[in-house]
């Protein structure tokens, strides 16, 4: 059974919008970012990361966005050209802004973290008039990003990208994408989150990205049964949590659970493993798998692009996502 | 046909929430305000005019809202609570804010102009924690002012409170109240203004008001019927029009629309004409009363106020509404 | 002895930077605000009052300063030209700042508190760019204004217009005039006050200012000599320091100290003592008085001031000064 | 002829206050930063660097500024701490600020430039109140920066700074370090710089930046003698001035300037010369050398530093400044 149906005779599969910036990875791992010395400038943004993904899939995709006026905005703008999105809707900031960046430390393949640079960051300065309706009005389906409703006017820019994608029948996923830095309060986040929420047709986050959102609601169980059937009464058809070690589940409108098995790897790291998951997931919706199928082909997705240095660079294609889920299938991958 | 049902055997009848700031009225008149020497202070902010206007009518009502932490702010709770409105959910502001100020510079009955003191106001200090849910679940009417969107936390706050009221099936008000100051933006200002009246049961605005509402979207011709048109997909039951001297028009879901007769007045200014009209209006809606009379009593009201000196203190009674009716219908009042 | 030498042959008297606000004054005095209903409307800000006070005195006065360009700003302009003082160097604002208000509280005539706007404040908005050299090249005596320090750019401006008093031989006066509102931290205000008094001339203040500009140093018994004597190893020829009831006493280079009698009063409220003190007591240093008889001149100044309802329009001439004196020496002014 | 006394029997030599930060260095050279994959990271800043540069000389340093709670920020500890600069008022600070970057393009020898990341930085978070007496009263030299007086609480701490230095008798240096980032407008910058210039004894930076500083006077023709005049009213006995490829000149009280040979060098890029050159003279000037060996020396120390890849890594020893000295004058070293 389908439980989203796709528009019909639309010239681009996948946009998304929000947060464009750059991951500056560790080249000597495990061990405190204190000890690195170099680091690896990559694309990075979960919306950038997950459309860099669909694009390698065979997507016809799009971004919108704002970059700084900066060799670190050009370097972007160019990553994203040689990967085929459509960029005529990333605009350049003229106020100053900088480029939003992300450094990574791995202690080991389960100790990551990430110190950002958020302030003034350009990808945050996207303003509603610049969201270009006639985008949105030609794509299936519009992704959005947490972290683009963190601050005005990008959050406004969000809300309206919303209000086209309603008006032009886009299937609209929301991958929740929490970052406690730059917003103000824990309060703020979750009125916009379920503002935003409230639109969409597909909801992807962890259990705890949820209970961010129900700061001022009542689940004291954190029951996923609770917190998915709040949001079918508004528009969605799919809400997917995600339990780390134990799984991701999708709820469905019908009461449906469903789950997918997971997959052996050599982990690195675990940056990137929710963007490669979100774009492989929502690729095999777009495609009329199963929702089992489509988990199933979104967490190879996440272990190969765990396996390896990166996220934006490391997202396989859809033959590669396959081939490793063939060679799990036949015992020759182990985890490390 | 009644287009609005209540809820039932709800404590309160009436809670707004929103700007609550000082009116400093001039007392010399007729002249520029560089030539005013003495002011007189009154309590002001629309919503805080409406809610004192429906406690005159007998309603039982409540405040949801923050003062400032000196002189001016305690004068503002003394009054509500002289005007029998609940303060429980009148919170005082620690953080330094200010009482808003508006000085009113009064040329003539028709050149009436507003010098608005907006910068560090408490009012917009509000947070969405501090909304109390319980007050609103006990209420059978709601209204919001679009003043309290205009920054953060109050925006959020406001937000907050209409999920509160969905949930415990208060009907909503949004008075529109546009003041350009402390909006970023048009654009910002009509993202957040679509969000918040997708909601609503009652939307009372100007037609300019409206205009702002549609900076995104498509009404070249500023049709009443084309705005109102747009709010009957989502909550709305009765949207009304305001057109200055041309009068107002209420259109309903039925494709109806509805207009009353003015009355004459003797102009002194033309401040709190909206808010006493939109007190008498609600409250006729209250009463089951046709929207051709309720619109008749707001009318009526808001001839009072205009009359008079001040906006809050000038509120009528029912009584008083009633009579001014009864004296015009008997040719007793004539316009100035 | 004088201890001052004024510039010879210079266009104007006495030039002022800084503040320049509206105050206003409660009509209904001994009660709390709160239960004041009228207030009167004065310019005010305390190097306006002394600029307002000189030119009474018949001296050729000019200011330095930014007023909102709105009704408030353009009442000041027509106050301060009305006052025959020169206006060629107050500008108007055109970022949409406000004018600074003060209201004033009069419990009682001990019992004195005002309650400050000073958030967006037109007079911090002057940028050192617009202080006009020719303007202090001509004058003789320059007042600066603690408060005016309190913010960039004015507070650049301020130092600016010190640059310019020390490069064409103004003597240079400092009304330190401190308000804890706006300024960050007294720590801030320390390392200022200091900067700035390590140029000037003359400097007036309370005992408790002083305290405050020695928070980085060591004068546990809060001695004036300490003081004093810091600020002679500087360019200070006259400190002058008050201690409220106790009276004030000047301290001289030459390591004398100076005192005068004080006056009986018909206290109405204490506001706009320490204005119309330095007014009269400038007034008579330039006039060449020994500080005695200088600092007797201010004291009775300060009398007929907080014997009325405001500081700006109470400001006495000469002449009523000496009458004042006059008569208390026949023993005709009692205390209130 | 010694120009400069130095305080005796003081427990170190040179104490600096200012900015710390990380270089992000490109390893790929030659080439635009957008083509640049990799990064190799450094501590930072002006000050940092002639400390770091102070210390490899023999001396006896110690650093007064704040670093970010974060993975940068030990490692600039730990680098200071490993080149034995005492760090006791090396503050961490707890708002939540980063470490300001500097990411260098190097797109030939002569074509570099830098992009900077200064928003909520946290060396500028530097209170006054965090500046220690103490270690001011024992040092010989304080060097401040002007990068630190771009924002408040910084600015402050760095006039504390030159009270504290004057009173205990250091001899103060200021390299005046303009960055236009950070800065509102450039007439804030000359205020600021002016008021720190006043009071220091030796004054480093290039024709541009004295043009700055002259923003509001009158040089028309940029007469280094003007500009060194105007310094030697006030407290400052050596004013250097450079002019990029024609070298630097030490203006003295005396009226004398001094000159010294340059060096070859095989340039791998420009940054880093102006922080060894200050270094290399600073150090001179103290060992009582001539201005002219203090110079040459300084000249040589910037040669070693633009012939690597890194400016704080690469401050050579004093035996290697002699070194490079002797093997120029062998004619062993010549331009790339």
């Amino acid at each position: 059974m389908s439980y989203i149906s796709l528009p019909e005779s639309k010239e681009l599969d996948f946009v998304a919008i929000g947060r464009l910036c750059i991951d500056l990875n560790a080249n000597e791992i495990h061990r405190p970012m204190e000890e690195t010395m170099t680091f690896t400038k990559y694309v990075g943004g979960s919306p950038a990361n997950i459309t860099i993904g669909m694009s390698r899939f065979g997507l016809k995709t799009a971004f919108i966005g704002k970059i700084a006026n900066d060799q670190m905005g050009r370097f972007i703008a160019d990553y994203l050209r040689r990967n085929r999105i459509e960029l005529t809707n990333v605009v350049t900031d003229r106020t100053g802004a900088v480029t939003g960046l992300a450094f990574t430390e791995i202690k080991s393949p389960t100790d990551c973290s990430i110190l950002m640079y958020r302030d003034n960051a350009a990808d945050l300065q996207l303003t509603p008039g610049e969201v270009q309706e006639e985008l949105i009005a030609k794509t299936k389906v519009l992704l959005i990003s947490g972290t683009a409703l963190a601050k005005s006017p990008s959050r406004e820019a969000v809300f309206q990208a919303l209000n086209y994608a309603k008006k032009h029948g886009a299937v609209i996923a929301f991958d929740l994408d929490y970052r406690p830095y730059t917003w103000t309060s824990p309060e703020e986040t979750a009125v916009y989150y379920n503002l935003a929420a409230e639109k969409c047709d597909i909801i992807l986050g962890t259990r705890e990205e949820f209970d961010m959102m129900e700061t001022f609601e009542h689940n004291p169980e954190h029951s996923d049964q609770v917190t998915a059937g709040k949001w079918f009464d508004y528009s969605a058809k799919i809400v997917i949590i995600k339990h780390g070690k134990d799984g991701s589940i999708a709820y469905t409108q019908d009461g449906a659970d469903h789950r997918a098995k997971s997959f052996p790897a050599k982990v690195v790291k675990t940056f990137g493993a929710g963007d490669s998951y979100a774009a492989g997931f929502l690729f095999g919706v777009m495609q009329g798998w199963t929702l089992e199928k489509s988990m199933e082909f979104g967490s190879a997705a996440a272990c190969i692009v765990i396996s390896s240095h990166s996220c934006s660079d490391a997202m396989p294609t859809a033959a590669e996502v396959h081939d490793y889920i063939e060679r799990c299938n036949r015992g020759e991958i182990t985890a490390s």
